[in-house]
């Protein structure tokens, strides 16, 4: 698994910088320029357009449309049609003439051209030189979206030459633009002109959302002419760039999405354009302010610092932004997608990544957004018990990709037979009330959940011939190179582990619930059927080996020695035939090494050791999550320079774009992975216990770092040195396990080593 | 299994007659009513057209094009876009307008309908009579195919009325008929008139194919219009019906379709109009002379005849009728698909039914036929090997559904993972080899086809990871019920057996052909890798319960009472999750049992009775070709009743619509199954070793039955009587074995039993 880096951006502490115009990496850096605020989302693009391979994006967390076409061959179970995540109105647009020359800088070469973004507060910025004739004009732009206002959006496009140059400029709300470069998913609501703010509002026709964008541009002259077309409002500026006097364009931007379909339109209207004069008289300068207070103390509950690897420090800092840009915990509506709000790959969609590898972030940094997170899978509770009757079965099933709550994915071999979004949602749950015991959150939506969650996982499992063992059939687990196998191991040690918690919840007298238990089917009967699945479950474990096998026959699969495949056979899906990558014992992310991860305090370091030397071997990391995990275990059992070597690119692999598909999007929930990858690893913790226990190393390629996070409501700091661990308390005291030992900590606790 | 018959056709020996107009039937008649000869199939629907649900269906055996759309999702080896035969130029049109009334029988009520079609010339005929006021109208239909000459097709329409009437009649030929009412896949090419005689061609647009349909009508009037519309031509005639004079249109149709693409237009326009020259001075009777010899001749070599059950013999004789209709050995480049030529279902592809079904009926009537059938797949050889390499495995891959020798079907589960196509041709050969040891064919053919073949058996089988076992992994056998399966056993059987059988040809001094050895990359080291593989093969059989597993972990899978599953239930694909219906011991059809059939000779008795046992009460027999193999077994293990229950419906799965979608097309295959059923069942015919075994028994519903058979270019009969068996060789004495004993029949051979 030879990756190669290819960077081009600066190293910088806390910002990505391009210097330079790299036309060849433009979609990759319309990706890492990204902004977000969880509400929306806009990729880096230049606003006056580029005849350079160009992805276009604005995405809305929440507003989606159906495919045109069902799904062919949908037999029962498999999803009829899907939905995904549109591609929305540009607000940003500006087409730029100057001395009747458009710029375009996949055309014309500039000078000094730099963009950067800075994770301080979000400020978009790029600016060059460009020529017409012997004149030489300094254009410039930002951008930056309102973090604790995610409606808002404001956009400065400056000018400054060095003769009088003739400037055109159009500046425009377009909602033409192609999702997938294929169709638009819009219809024309209405768009308006009064009191200089111009609005367009859209609707979809399937769903019933709407988005009604709305703005005002500062400019130093009236507009010549305004023309509305059907879905793109165009206004179109004409004027005399004075020599050496600045000229700039801002357009103040509101967006309101409406999800649900239920906002009125004209007291929409009226609300937008009272936000939008609060914008307009907050300014730029205003907004920046705000971003860099909410920057600020996030920082203070979830900073990184690494001292000895700036690439490392700038990596883990983009993440850590890019995190807060993805989901802040504004919407329990919201969720994550595997691409965050940068692009169209994977369609919007969230997937169990977002319990398994985005949740533990927010876990330590923001209970809200970490109980919101969960709530999005109560508020699609619905749609859940839907699906496991679509499946024959009963309770809830989660689907493996949606937006909706609606399973999204068309593939039966995935969709049908994966049963981890499921089990992930259980241990959320278990994860969540491990570290905040949320009472009123267990009682009013985590108990539901469980049992919802229990029933499908018991009435999904089956009992072999001779009623010896219980377990699941026909499944995939994480390792999605092992289709339709039986007894996978995760599947059924989750659907145990949750099962089991969900009754031992019930033994609890706290969360009583006779009604609860009635409307979910509950009975002594029920109860009883699920104690013997769970007591009954086949768990394939050799005690001499201390092998778990990955599934009932995985042993006897022919062998592939991973190592021999050549290079150029990567990524696989496109150069082996479908089938035969699944008929080896070769695996594409942590399977049994995965349920070792997450009940980590359940395994010895024994067993730990003999799977992680049986099956990393075995792994070709075709999944970018699957080197954090292989990361986190190997720093565990003594394998420093293995989890160094796994760690390897974590934080960078979109900003050195290792996958050479970050034009595609950011891999937001690689991105979580990073961050547990340096916590969970690195600093050792382990959270499926109380008290947290951690075990920080320091790795060799760092000479300190600091972590900080939020647990039972304190702001912890670490700082790890070579000899030394310091742990920074600023609130009221709190029990951990450090080292092996259980220590109280108040204030700060220091360990030399 | 409780099938209900849904009959409404008269009992009658050798032709199929409805009686009244059965409306709710239509579509189901247009099926059992479709003419054909190989070259192409015409559905019986109504040439006056009917507002009730229709399917108007004219198919060219090889006339295809390819979908509009690329498969989603098409990782590699999964049909990039499949292809399939497609619906052509209606041209039996006839639009009838009497008194200013159209006729409808979806709108009117006729009197003294009857439709027939005769097993004995395939003259299909319908009359009835309608009013007008007070007027009486006869209106009368006939329609044939040359079965001698493919190309020609007769239509008459005759009028007779009490009164005099104003008849308008449109004759065309309609070229935009749409494929699966959806769209229509011909492009113009010309149309033309020239000497009363009226073409059109039309064009292919992917696969350059053509078709020119010419024809001439014969009329008591000059048309008084002709439209020439894009695709379509239409002679109109306006005449009055004079009171009690027949008036009788006559349309003489050519079809020349083109299937490579290598027809010059101008001379088969030519030769179009001197074939219809000569048809319109044979006429229909000389046609219907011609039809009657090609059946009778046919007969002599295939008949079955059933006394004690009327419907059994009507049955059968449909089946043999349909059979010849479907294929004839006309062209080596043709196929069977699973509908023949009756319907647009199953897209006209050839399925392994067209080896494993259709060929013994062929092998034991028509050694040409036979031959060409295996040609067809020596003849898409190429397309095979192409197959095998984008499944990464070298040799010849033959496709789970195709007509041009490509893989049709896109669902990877089927068409990556059924092996069972490529062993059957193996097997095919083997089979017309055991009957009639044609060197010449195996020398320019068939060797190389089993050289490939065994190839890719060799390439696409793994080792497990000790090196003991070969075998092969992630495979659905027969069985379609059971997904991505390990050491499936037919699947390793009959890799083991047809690898075997073509390195016993390579043994054989008469079959050296170091060329060919080299070409197909043969060299000692492949030979021996291949003997190793056979003497390894995993074969799962237990000598103590003589049961073998259908694949490895078959007997721990969760266990199904299949006669407890709701008859609601049925079919199941329309009522269970998909992947529900693979996660247990049900299976869909023979699988253990195909192999002991096909080997029959192989496995004692007591093998058969205990895998019957076994399996039998698993079996759903969702499929059409089920019950028959069942039926045959049941037959030879003693289970006379059983036997007899399987065979039920046998004959009439399509007469009396069983399975409910005979509107869709015959089950072409299902109707060689019925063939095979009473040959290697009640008459306990086996052919899989030399010379041939019969074991007859005559069925409890019957008093006596004969069935004609070719074998070794003898012509023999096999009279069944309760207590006798005689056998007549018109030819050459031959040697059988006959109740296990070996006898030489020489004219009449007699047995009391």
């Amino acid at each position: 698994m030879a990756k190669k880096s290819d960077s081009y951006l600066s190293v910088e502490k806390n910002a990505i910088v391009e210097n330079g115009f790299h036309k060849e990496k433009n979609q990759v850096s319309e990706s890492l320029f990204s902004l977000g605020n969880e509400y929306s989302g806009v990729r880096g693009f230049f606003e006056e357009g580029v005849s350079l391979p160009s992805l276009i994006g604005t995405y809305y967390n929440g507003i989606i449309e159906y495919g045109l076409k069902d799904t062919p061959n949908a037999y029962l179970g498999i999803a009829k049609r899907t939905h995904f995540t549109i591609n929305s109105t540009n607000y940003l647009k500006a087409i730029i003439i100057i001395d009747g020359v458009r710029l375009d800088l996949g055309k014309e070469e500039v000078e000094s051209f730099k963009r950067s973004l800075s994770f301080d507060n979000g400020l978009y910025e790029r600016s060059f030189f460009l020529h017409r004739g012997k004149k030489k004009i300094e254009v410039s732009f930002k951008r930056m979206l309102g973090m604790n206002s995610p409606h808002e959006a404001v956009q400065e496009i400056s000018f400054l030459s060095s003769e009088d140059a003739d400037l055109d400029i159009t500046m425009s709300l377009d909602g033409t633009i192609l999702h997938w470069g294929d169709h638009n998913y819009w219809e024309k609501g209405d768009h308006y002109e009064s009191d200089c703010e111009y609005g367009l509002y859209l609707k979809t026709p399937t769903t019933k959302q709407s988005l009604l964008s709305l703005m005002k541009i500062e400019a130093p002259c009236l507009p010549i002419k305004t023309d509305s077309l059907d879905k793109e409002i165009d206004v179109h500026y004409h004027l005399t760039l004075k020599k050496g006097i600045k000229t700039t364009f801002t357009r103040y931007v509101i967006n309101i999405a409406d999800k649900k379909g239920t906002l009125d339109y004209p007291s929409t209207k009226k609300s937008a354009s009272e936000e939008l004069d609060r914008l307009v008289h907050k300014g730029l300068f205003g907004l920046t302010k705000e971003n860099e207070e909410f920057f600020a103390l996030r920082k203070t509950a979830s900073d990184i610092e690494i001292d000895g690897d700036e690439k490392d420090q700038q990596g883990i800092r983009f993440c850590l932004f890019n995190l807060l840009q993805a989901y802040t915990g504004l919407d329990g509506d919201d969720n994550i997608g595997a691409k965050g709000l940068t692009g169209e790959a994977y369609s919007g969609h969230a997937f169990w990544d977002s319990e398994t590898y985005c949740l533990p972030y927010y876990l330590f940094s923001n209970e809200q957004a970490a109980k919101d997170l969960l709530l999005f899978r109560y508020h699609t509770l619905e749609q859940a018990k839907k699906r496991a009757k679509e499946l024959d079965c009963e309770g809830a099933c989660f689907p493996i990709a949606t937006r909706n709550g609606e399973e999204a994915c068309t593939l039966w071999q995935h969709a049908s037979t994966q049963l981890q979004p499921t089990s992930a949602v259980g241990y959320a749950i278990f994860h969540y009330m491990n570290l905040y015991d949320d009472e009123s959150f267990l009682r009013e939506y985590g108990l539901e959940m469980l049992l919802e969650i229990s029933k499908f996982l018991l009435t999904r499992g089956q009992w072999n011939q001779t009623h010896t063992r219980f377990g699941y059939y026909g499944v995939m687990g994480p390792d999605e190179f092992e289709v339709m196998v039986n007894h996978n191991t995760y599947t059924n040690y989750m659907g145990k582990r949750i099962m089991s918690y969900t009754l031992s919840i019930l033994q609890d007298p706290k969360y009583e619930n006779k009604t609860l238990l009635k409307r979910c089917g509950y009975d002594q009967k029920l109860i009883n059927e699920m104690k013997e699945a769970i007591e009954k479950m086949c768990i394939l474990y050799d005690p001499k080996t201390k092998l778990y096998e990955q599934h009932q026959g995985f042993y006897d699969l022919p062998h592939i020695d991973v190592d021999k495949i050549p290079v150029s056979d990567f990524p696989l899906y496109s150069h082996w035939a479908y089938d035969r990558i699944f008929r080896n014992d070769m695996i594409k992310q942590p399977d049994v090494l995965m349920f070792l991860f997450l009940y980590a305090s359940d395994f010895s370091k024994e067993v730990k050791k003999a799977n992680y030397e049986y099956y990393e071997p075995r792994c070709i990391h075709e999944s970018s999550l699957s080197p954090s995990v292989h990361s986190i275990i190997a720093e565990e059992i003594g394998k420093d320079d293995e989890a160094l070597s796994f760690f390897g690119f974590a934080t960078r692999l979109d900003l050195d774009d290792y996958n050479r598909n970050t034009s595609e999007g950011l891999h937001m929930t690689s991105i979580a992975a990073a961050w547990m990858n340096i916590v969970y690893g690195f600093l050792g913790l382990r959270s499926d216990r109380t008290p947290l226990a951690i075990n920080p190393k320091l790795p060799k390629r760092w000479s300190h770092y600091s972590v900080r996070l939020m647990y039972h409501h304190r702001h912890l700091k670490f700082d790890v040195y070579p000899n030394k661990l310091t742990i920074t308390n600023e609130d009221a005291p709190v029990s951990l396990i450090v080292y092996g030992q259980s220590v109280m900590v108040d204030k700060l606790y220091e360990v030399n080593r």
